[in-house]
């Protein structure tokens, strides 16, 4: 079933390990901010810096790992249509939007959706770090500063992670014109399992 | 009072708004991850995504901000004898250990010594994330692949950080050969107030 998160909105829901998790961008350059918890334990979730560290590199795409806080792979990148997605940024708060688009009214951005999703299982905002962004397209030039681009999904590409734990999963479709082209559209997702 | 923080080892410490946290290479080629935390509300910590974010460089040094989570500064790099930090990866743990060096035993690790360290102030370790690791030299080539080299820093060479709130703060010797070109030295700090 191919659920549809609307634009500027966030959802979270459950994955058992060994199920898949296809994130598709529908209509083309939107970026889809993922985080997620082990079920059984909140302490673990999501780390950039670990899976940066393990993967030995800031590019992301089929055959990398997700790993958590506690080094454990969380997802495994079976298949991906873009092969480029970050994994340095933050989700965008209300406070980013003041920072980046002051003259624009601060929406709760990706951060604020993935909040309000992971709330309804009891997860507490301050948990929610760097997020993988999928489809956003980041680049650094040679004196590593960073410059945000339009995606280069187009659409109805996707990227499928292999979930290797029972996870709480937050996803989102992207709140912030500058990640997603200011064009500011849905993102579909599906979770299937594994013998399709 | 210049502090030394011993080989492979780790502190914490507090230090109010307004203090200088001077962070020192006695002999050079060290490095030092830090991590912080606001004294008043532990749930608001030091973030590798947002300053990477606010900085828009992936490159750290005299200028530079470090935030948190909640997007406050926390510390400003007032002055800087190296110019060259990491900020994308987490600080080794056991596990991490057990993936880079195989054939060593596994120490505690900065991570271990952070939690270790923020333990004493009721700190749970969970809460520790990608730490700003000072001195330690990163590269990216072309294709994004991370390269850990030997640190910049020569003997004597510092970073004077300044605290833009009250706080309490890890910091530490690195363990990790890779990161410190196999010497495993002491590291030194001063905390210092701001007219001297």
């Amino acid at each position: 079933m191919i659920n549809v998160i609307p634009p500027r909105s966030g959802v979270a829901f459950t994955i058992k390990a060994g199920q898949l998790l296809k994130v598709i961008d529908p209509q083309g350059k939107q970026v889809a901010d993922l985080y997620c918890f082990n079920q059984h334990d909140f302490s673990e979730y999501l780390s950039s810096g670990r899976s940066l560290d393990y993967n030995e590199s800031v590019e992301f795409g089929c055959g990398s790992k997700l790993y958590s806080n506690y080094s454990n792979i969380m997802f495994n990148m079976i298949e991906d249509k873009v092969q480029s997605h970050d994994f340095l940024l933050t989700p965008c708060s209300k406070d980013t939007f003041r920072h980046f688009y002051p003259d624009e009214e601060a929406v709760p951005g990706c951060y604020g959706n993935l909040a309000s999703a992971f709330s309804e299982y009891g997860i507490p905002e301050h948990l929610i770090g760097t997020t993988f962004n999928t489809f956003m397209h980041v680049e650094l030039d040679a004196k590593g500063r960073i410059k945000v681009l339009p995606p280069r999904s187009k659409a109805g590409d996707y990227t499928v992670f292999e979930a290797k734990m029972d996870m709480i999963v937050g996803l989102t479709a992207c709140s912030a014109g500058q990640s997603n082209n200011f064009a500011y559209k849905p993102i579909n997702y599906e979770v299937l399992d594994k013998k399709r």
